[in-house]
């Protein structure tokens, strides 16, 4: 937080404005922090003016989390499908449709961007269909048109990252973006960076038969993660995937990457899709930030825990801030930022927030790491137990269906302090781990929550006594 | 409870009994109260005893949860397989292999039985396989032998109930053990009882393409499912099975089930095989309950809160309680009564133990239901939205897939009672709605909990805001 920020943190609405504006809320970009707020804002009664300049759902539903999770989807049915005689279902011989899939992508995706213009026009929000400029507090232009506006809300998210490395403006070097739009498989694919991106891509590919390779920096992928079960998960990818870690990119000549190894030697890959996938950049050029004087670095837009900026009534949700490149986090500012507009005391905290990893096998966690645990001080006391524990997912997954869950409490207090998960299906069982989390519970309390039988969450379960 | 149970609260172990038994703890039947109630006290080192008369891991394991899941999970790769060029996967002919889904669920018993074994042997409990005969506190008779221990723990679980109607006693007439080794696909199944033992086997057949009816009745099945959330159950099950509610069974005349109906006519249905799940007796007789002196009727050995019985540490827990017949609620009462024994407060509480039906679609709850809320006095507000709604549920399931979370809370307080979800994959997220109950969390916190995008359990956050 600046101290421009806490310095505004407990400022009202700036009376020397002129009051009576248009709109109560301008919401610039409709990604998920933008819509999910201009819907609750409008559900309140009040008037919302919320500008797009491409798609209603922003990266998320068109060119993110849904078309890769849909895409995931397909390719679990096709592995699915391909594993189902051990478990008695014989199929003949599976093929992987890439046109269908993608078209029913594309439909998931005009169903769902339906569904949020549904719930805008239910809910009274203006939207409009533009390019914004921001001209400082309760002004905003989109084309030769000045919007006015108590408070504007900045939410206009992030891009792929393009490093400067010499042959990324080739057409078979991709973002993210591009690769969710090829009509014909590669059989050979690398991939640029082991973050939540590329091993889900990665994943995807690799399960349908890509020979892909993944070249890394960092000496493991999603850096994030707890690193024991990083491992674990890496492993579980092999075989269907090469890592190359702790290694950098040098060129991309044609189909050849080359890339410089740990120990300083040149090596180089042959792909016939390259997918850059080193990280999302907030979005804050043209858009006037600079001339407003609004505070932000190469990082982002610089907020306080009510998500308000350096200027009265100008708050920024979402990627656009640095604080958390999640869709979740976004809609959860936007709630943050609407609630203190509305006077309502709430604060984005950053503590329990889960995220999850649609590969095969899933990942997913919530709150400290056993590492960022010790580092912020905790006495530190960890347990882990095989996702095999489950009798359901040792039916549904076989004997060696790779998986695990990893506790982690403060020894001193008994609270409960980090929740990490690899296996089939942990991203839709990672949220009660949150709701723990947030209320701040004990193992003990936990230990005393019934979890239903048989389930494959009961592992988060066991593993509570295994502490 | 009972007044003598009542009594009995807070007494602490009778020092009037000889002290130094062989054991500290000796439970009757290792299902999963048992079973799990021996790992925790062995592992606690406790000198513990279970007794089983015939597999460890009892009905739940071997006749019950875990097959059924497993064969469940068979049909669901059937009906996957046979939905997957919706999705962009193609096959060939898809076809059930019941001989080999047997085996797999065989296999996956034994894992799971060998899997118990091994926690006795690393918790130090001594397994013997034989009869129990109760003899009182302290004493337990196998064979020729008495075993002496402080604590005896009752687990002796429920068998199927038969009810006198002419007929049952043929061998195409099946309790759901009977039909879990069968050995050829019926054509036709009449399902006598619309509980979640009936629904899973209708669902498990009915998939696979076996004509299925079930006969109930009450006038809705899962007699205690939220009834707006039944009636959409039975709506998607329908189609594939034929629901004959408000129906008596009169008699089975070889393969013809003969009932009448609501309105007083009398009907005849013909099935291959008649599976009676009609409900389910606690274990009771020929076990020395009488003769001891142990306070029991047909509905369970009667239990305060601490799963004492009326006789001096002396315990019940499971199906033979008649509180609650889920596994899960055996495991929890056999780890209340574990704290019981060494001094530790804990109650068996009811208000938040979650149920699941592992049919197509998954039904769940946990909690109080709208009428059950109102029942208790509450002023009720309710909420309900439609899992479409879910990005990942539409992408997985399509656009008619069909599912609901619906949610129940007091209005003066703004707590949390319930929550019940029809849908893909409740069973694996109700856990989380146990843990908020539990934690006595209002809706206002639940709206600050952070759920990932995009999962299925947004939807529970969703319908928060729709409260």
């Amino acid at each position: 937080m600046t101290a421009e920020a806490v310095k505004n943190r407990n400022q009202t609405v700036d009376s020397t404005l002129p009051g009576n504006a248009e709109y109560d809320i301008i919401i610039i970009g409709a990604g998920p922090g933008g819509y999910v707020m201009a819907e609750r804002a409008g559900h309140l009664g009040k008037k919302v003016l919320l500008i797009e300049k491409e798609y209603l759902g922003g990266v998320c539903l068109n060119w993110g989390c849904i078309p890769t999770k849909t895409l995931l989807n397909s390719a679990k049915h096709y592995v699915h499908a391909k594993e189902a005689p051990n478990f008695g279902v014989t199929t003949g011989d599976v093929q992987f449709d890439l046109t269908k899939a993608m078209a029913w992508k594309t439909e998931v995706i005009e169903t769902l961007r339906g569904g949020i213009a549904f719930t805008m026009k239910k809910n009274k929000v203006t939207v409009i269909n533009g390019t914004a400029k921001f001209l400082g507090p309760r002004k905003v232009q989109v084309g030769d048109k000045v919007y006015e506006g108590e408070n504007v809300v900045i939410a206009t998210g992030s891009s792929p990252f393009i490093p400067p490395i010499p042959g990324t403006e080739q057409l078979h070097v991709m973002t993210s973006t591009d690769i969710l739009s090829i009509d014909k498989m590669p059989e050979t694919l690398a991939v640029i960076g082991g973050g939540v991106i590329g091993i889900e891509f990665a994943s995807f590919f690799s399960s349908l038969g890509v020979k892909v390779d993944v070249i890394e920096m960092l000496d493991e992928i999603i850096p994030f993660m707890d690193r024991g079960q990083a491992k674990e998960f890496r492993r579980a990818l092999k075989g269907k995937v090469t890592f190359n870690l702790g290694c950098r990119v040098t060129a991309i000549d044609d189909h050849t990457v080359k890339y410089t190894t740990a120990k300083g030697e040149d090596k180089a890959i042959d792909a016939d899709i390259v997918l850059m996938s080193v990280g999302r950049s907030p979005n804050l050029k043209d858009m006037g930030f600079e001339e407003a004087g609004l505070d932000f670095d190469r990082r982002g837009i610089k907020v306080d825990e009510q998500l308000r900026t350096n200027l009265p009534n100008v708050y920024a949700i979402g990627d656009v801030t640095g604080l958390s490149q999640l869709a979740h986090s976004a809609s959860r500012m936007g709630e943050v930022a609407l609630n203190t507009i509305c006077g309502k005391r709430d604060r984005f905290r950053m503590n329990a927030i889960p995220w999850a990893v649609y590969s095969m096998p899933e990942v997913a966690g919530c709150g400290l790491t056993e590492n960022q645990a010790k580092d912020a001080g905790h006495n530190v006391e960890t347990a882990s137990l095989p996702m095999t524990m489950s009798g359901r997912f040792l039916a549904e997954n076989g004997k060696r269906g790779p998986g695990s869950v990893k506790v982690v409490k403060d020894a001193d207090t008994d609270v409960l302090l980090g929740v990490h998960m690899v296996g089939a299906g942990c991203s839709e069982m990672i949220y009660g781990a949150a709701v723990m989390i947030e209320a701040e519970l004990r193992v003990k309390d936990v230990q005393e929550i019934v979890f239903p039988h048989p389930t494959v969450g009961e592992v988060l379960r066991d593993v509570m006594f295994a502490l």
